[in-house]
């Protein structure tokens, strides 16, 4: 028995949004979502279907010059702890505001894509639509990461947009990430003799106090300003309350302008850290905004607001490794990601497929 | 049916501590040895015998103008993880030296104890026995606290002597230990837009700054040198490798000298992190040495060694409080205790049985 497709993708865009807000599909739990997304796309005639697991990949072949990407993914974090929070399916809606999980992170995003998909039988580039699963936990189980892997010709493109929550404007780039552990180790003893070990949460002082008066750079980067960070985001040491602790470990999560690649954030941290044991255990590179392309300097120019850079590491760094120019571009805030006040506004949610459309549809 | 009694407290006092050290008594299982104890003073016509739970109380009522007590705990720590190391039942002996789970710590001092209450039918003090239970867990599980509510009236005495591991000698009073938390707070944010939040583990720079930084007193106290300690044990913060973290805690051992009450080590911890959250979670004082006393000053002189402090926290203190002079003095080195090499010397136990003999036999 096949999928009956509930999805009607020609309606209000901010009413798709709620209804696939209430097809839950915290990440592993897609599939009731991608079913409803490849059957709907599935009887469009202007567009050649693939689906991987749970990512679908939908594509026009006009024969233009320009192919574009519009991307997101289908996944949300878990629902809130909280019986009954706004957060929780189904979606609610008050004073044109739409609340609930996914509602900025981003299934705002993902119906503006059905909505063009459906509309769009012929834009003024080839747009390849993307819908993947995976996005929100480790990244080697990423939709988009296993697409690229097995069929990286579906992704091949001039220019890509994802649509994760910028607020409507455009945010290029992003910075990376990287992780580190900082150790310290000493000698155990019981406390009560404590001048026969020797503490390493002591020897951890200066680690901190580096941390402590380390000054982040902000780094241009064309034209956008990277703002960088160094953190600890863990310490832990010590085993009991009676014994002198014989190691130390400081996590240290360092976020670095796309000006630099990982050897070079490496060798920063390394070099904030000398004279202690390092080790990196974590780190993706950044993508350069690549906002200097006209195609991408197309749709700055009909946003009409100033372009900003993006801090969180995006999947724009996984086009950028594909060596396709990518940029931020949704509605919701990002600070609302993730929280159990999660909300958009319909309106944002409007206004981006509008933006899309007619920079889609415009003549060259 | 009635327990028969295995134990000859006549044999040689080195055969007997192998003899109980092969009755497991692990905290919480002292019941078998306590068994055996019980039931073998329950025969020495010389004692009044008495038992709480796993404790057990044996005097001589000669009347006699002075009484002392020698104590002992019938418990140990856990056998050694590794099956066959020389720490589990049955106790070794290899070259005069005996192996095993409570050598040190402290089936030689109960040994010791045993035969003195068998052979000693009438010595120059009264002399108070006391086996108890539950010493190596948490304090408010103590056997010998236990007797201190239920029976204040069996633990009087003018001096107690705690046959714990002390090499030989004598060693006078203890140090007082405390623990603190020390935390401080700041604001989650996204590591990837850190400058929203304020990182609490940074935050701790200072206080391992003040750690590093401390210099411990020796303190003299009735002619001793107590050495204190002031120590972090453990420290943890963050909940995740891409968040701010908001909270961080610092556990913090202050081991300080006799000459000062808790009430005064919690003020030199709230001095030395002035500015920080400090709660105290734990604390026992220690206890002065009381050599000054005549009582004894006659054991110390017939060993014929210089006393030394006691670091480590022992039940010395609760005899302290209740006002009853006590000092450590038994066979084989604290250091072993606890450790999967615990092991004493058979000589080590005859010398100190010989010592005691001695002291609680000699003429006035």
């Amino acid at each position: 028995m096949g999928i009956v497709s509930e999805l009607n993708l020609r309606e209000d865009v901010a009413k798709l949004t709620e209804r696939i807000m209430n097809i839950e599909s915290v990440s592993g739990n897609e599939k009731a979502l991608a079913d409803q997304v490849y059957e709907t796309l599935r009887g469009l005639s202007h567009l050649e279907v693939h689906r991987d697991g749970d990512s679908i990949v939908a594509r026009t072949n006009l024969g233009r010059a320009q192919r574009v990407v519009l991307a997101g993914h289908l996944d949300t974090v878990p629902l809130p702890h909280v019986a009954g929070a706004r957060g929780t399916v189904p979606a609610t809606v008050t004073d044109g505001v739409l609340y609930g999980r996914g509602a900025t992170d981003m299934k705002g995003g993902v119906a503006v894509q059905l909505a063009l998909a459906a509309e769009l039988t012929g834009p003024r580039f080839d747009v390849t639509y993307i819908f993947y699963d995976h996005e929100e936990v480790a990244a080697e189980k990423s939709g988009l990461g296993r697409l690229a892997r097995n069929s990286p010709q579906l992704l091949q493109a001039d220019f890509a947009i994802l649509l994760e929550p910028t607020n409507g404007t455009v945010e290029g780039g992003c910075n990376g990430t990287s992780r580190f552990l900082v150790r310290t180790t000493g000698t155990a003893a019981h406390s009560a003799r404590a001048w026969m070990g020797e503490n390493a949460i002591h020897k951890a002082a200066p680690i901190l106090v580096r941390l402590a008066s380390y000054e982040p750079a902000t780094v241009d980067v064309e034209g956008l300003a990277y703002r960088e960070s160094m953190n600890a985001v863990r310490i832990s040491g010590g085993v009991a309350g009676n014994v002198i602790p014989d190691y130390c470990e400081v996590e240290v999560n360092y976020r670095f302008a796309p000006d630099k690649n990982l050897s070079d954030a490496e060798a920063a941290v390394r070099s904030l850290f000398e004279g202690f044991d390092v080790e990196r255990t974590d780190g993706a590179e950044g993508a350069r905004p690549g906002l200097d392309q006209p195609i991408a300097a197309s749709l700055v120019q009909i946003l009409g607001q100033e372009p900003k850079p993006k801090y969180g590491w995006t999947d724009v760094s996984r086009f950028s490794a594909l060596g396709i120019s990518a940029v931020n571009f949704g509605p919701g805030d990002a600070l609302l990601a993730h929280t159990d006040d999660e909300h958009v506004s319909q309106q944002a949610i409007r206004d981006c497929l509008n933006t899309l459309r007619l920079w889609l549809t415009e003549a060259n």
